[in-house]
């Protein structure tokens, strides 16, 4: 299905009926002046859902959040980039609270109204100092065509914000879906990582909204590596606030599908825009498996392939290695027949029946050099298919997460270690 | 079980009734002139068991050796470097019998008697045309005191060549066992990667062997990772040919545990030298778990950690990250508990229960910036233990791995593809 979509100006703001804001508390460096805490606010009761890491070691946020969301009364989300808050123990679900509480403080809202998310260095306690006495300001700076600070907020080793903003008519009415996401490191520990809000002023209950929400993340987000790692933090969140006026969106309806579409092809854009803002990522590549017995045999195959440091550490050199994707394939405990494998890039056959095809091997380098390619491998065993998308790896990227000595130092200035 | 052996001179001829050979033919690159096709001969029947690779794609040589060695007539080995023979469909099995049959012609036997292994780029044919004519000069140069070339004929991307021979008395006959390994890129589809030979003089029936070999490969080179990477060639051969004159050593005899674990021996040796020669390894790493609710769970946590590409990289910037190993542990899929965790870098406390330990961070640092430590993981909820063996990340690894566009344009000058 490929529905295309208008575009419209700003992010989480662009619903109607959402405010923002974000101010700068120096939470990594209290020199710094870059944003880095974020407040979202529905100015009417809504429907949230959200999904959270599987990581069996959960930050304090998450964990926190997952409660509130299961009380479902949730009409604000505070954010924070610099510290993820994550394996602090007490003292960070402590800190969370205080960060719900006070903007709760601040809403009139009660503390379980408010959904926590943090990202940032892992196992350091959160500068509360510099967070807490700053959230009055916070709520009270809320306001219109400010989506774009709260992207700018929750970014860490991100180069730049992504966000996007779509309105779509169902059953006659418009409805717009905004969104913003942070990645970089997918998924880093320490930038512990992923964070997706998004948006809507489409009307639909709340378990509606989850089941599309599990839906839709299920082929979008759950769909991407950058490093093969997860983080302890990753987590979307998403409110429904019916500002539109529009009636409830039923499930299964036309409408129910219209919606659904249009949130997957909004959460599909912000998950590509992590990969190809992944750290040090110079390539980003689609790597769509077909022909397998079973949808898991598709997944194994997909996965393998997109996580291999060795097939990543050839397109980063322009190598069009199908060598190293063959072997992936093999060890990736999908059942395969080797001599029936067939592999392109960009519809130019690498390998036909296992073996290496004809095309020139320049022509495949010329493919392989650009920015953006796709690999295709078909098993010839069935009918079942699977899309990831993931990056290359670079030598840059693992200069890059060599040390987080600096933040550990920072700790120490601020005596929390 | 620390018991200590006695090392003595040699690899895989050190053992009685051995002999070696290697010659240079310029496999990878006609110019070449290193060793790249070796031979070892037992002048008796022997027991001979193996274990291969368990990517579901297989070199030509794996696949035809598993035959060969089902038929349990082994007495030689004939072994390449500078082309893995893989994802070469039947003309790679044409090659890899043309190996064992000249072979088997120049030593008198059949050629299922005849072991083969090959290890180098993926996807290239054969270059023939350079080897089959030189095998009878192989034959010819067999002698003892020539292992060490055998080690040298099998590296491609290894630094050096690995071997290690001992003697131990048992039932009060010397044992010899003698061995050699390539390695590199742990596994890596190009360099299609790690080959292991063993010989012993020791009396063994096939079975026994085989299953002393099975655990002993269990406990040394099931638990050794540098890139996380499987290759399509691995391969451990051990060939016993009781030239010492011992009586056949017994299965769950005291001589067959001696025995057990001298080869044990000899292989966690030549497996820890593999991660050591890794390709850009800078650091040696054993990740050793403790307090597992089961052996699985264990091994889950030691994978995870072992292979994260963010820990490792950690590692190569000298950096005691607790935070990145701890979220390993987490989404290992072991039944963990965070506030159990506890986790040492060589007995200095990095994290206890969770949380940040008290330990100075420069006495941590100072450990991590050791070329070899260890990082103790105690989940703190049973007695299963795994002990795992691996390598930093470097960004010369990527760098390395970049391109093999070199082995395409020989291959191409030789008229293959």
């Amino acid at each position: 299905m490929t529905v295309s979509y208008a575009h419209i100006q700003g992010g989480v703001d662009a619903p109607q009926g959402f405010l923002t804001s974000a101010i700068s508390c120096g939470i990594k460096n209290p020199d710094a002046t870059r944003l880095d805490l974020a407040l979202i606010y529905s100015e009417k009761p809504c429907a949230a859902a959200a999904t959270f890491t599987t990581n069996r070691v959960k930050a304090a946020p998450v964990k926190l959040s997952q409660a509130h969301f299961r009380k479902g009364e949730i009409r604000a989300i505070i954010t924070n980039s610099g510290n993820a808050n994550a394996c602090t123990g007490l003292i960070g679900i402590r800190d969370a609270k205080a960060m719900c509480s006070a903007a709760a403080k601040g809403l009139k809202l009660n503390m379980s109204q408010v959904g926590v998310c943090s990202t940032g260095v892992i196992g350091l306690p959160m500068p509360m100092q510099r967070i807490t006495p700053r959230i009055p300001e916070l709520v009270a700076a809320l306001g219109k065509n400010q989506g774009s600070d709260v992207a700018a907020a929750i970014i860490t080793s991100d180069t730049h914000p992504k966000q996007i903003a779509i309105e779509v008519e169902i059953d006659g009415h418009p409805v717009r879906i905004g969104g913003c996401v942070k990645g970089a490191g997918m998924i880093s520990p320490s930038m512990a990582t992923m964070l997706c809000f998004i948006t809507t002023d489409a009307h639909l209950t709340q378990e509606g909204l989850q089941k599309y929400v599990l839906e839709c993340v299920e082929e979008s987000f759950n769909r991407i590596t950058i490093d093969g790692d997860m983080s302890t933090n990753d987590t979307v969140m998403v409110l429904a606030n019916g500002s539109n006026g529009m009636p409830t969106i039923r499930r299964n309806s036309s409408a129910g599908k219209q919606f659904a579409a249009a949130l997957k092809y909004v959460m599909l854009h912000l998950a590509k825009a992590v990969v190809k803002d992944g750290e040090r990522v110079t390539k980003f590549v689609t790597v769509a498996v077909q022909g397998a017995r079973t949808y898991l045999d598709a997944k194994k195959v997909a996965e393998a392939v997109s996580k291999s440091a060795l097939v990543k550490s050839s397109w980063n050199g322009g190598d069009p290695n199908w060598g190293r994707i063959i072997h992936a394939v093999g060890y990736s405990r999908a059942r395969i027949r080797e001599e029936l494998i067939d592999i392109h890039i960009n519809d130019k056959a690498a390998c036909l029946g296992g073996l290496q095809a004809q095309t020139p091997m320049d022509e495949l380098r010329e493919v392989v050099a650009h920015r953006e390619f796709s690999v295709q491998i078909n098993l010839n065993q069935g009918s079942a298919t699977y899309e990831m998308y993931t990056s290359d790896l670079s030598p840059e990227y693992v200069d890059f997460n060599r040390s987080e000595y600096a933040y550990w130092k920072q700790a120490r200035k601020d005596g929390l270690v």
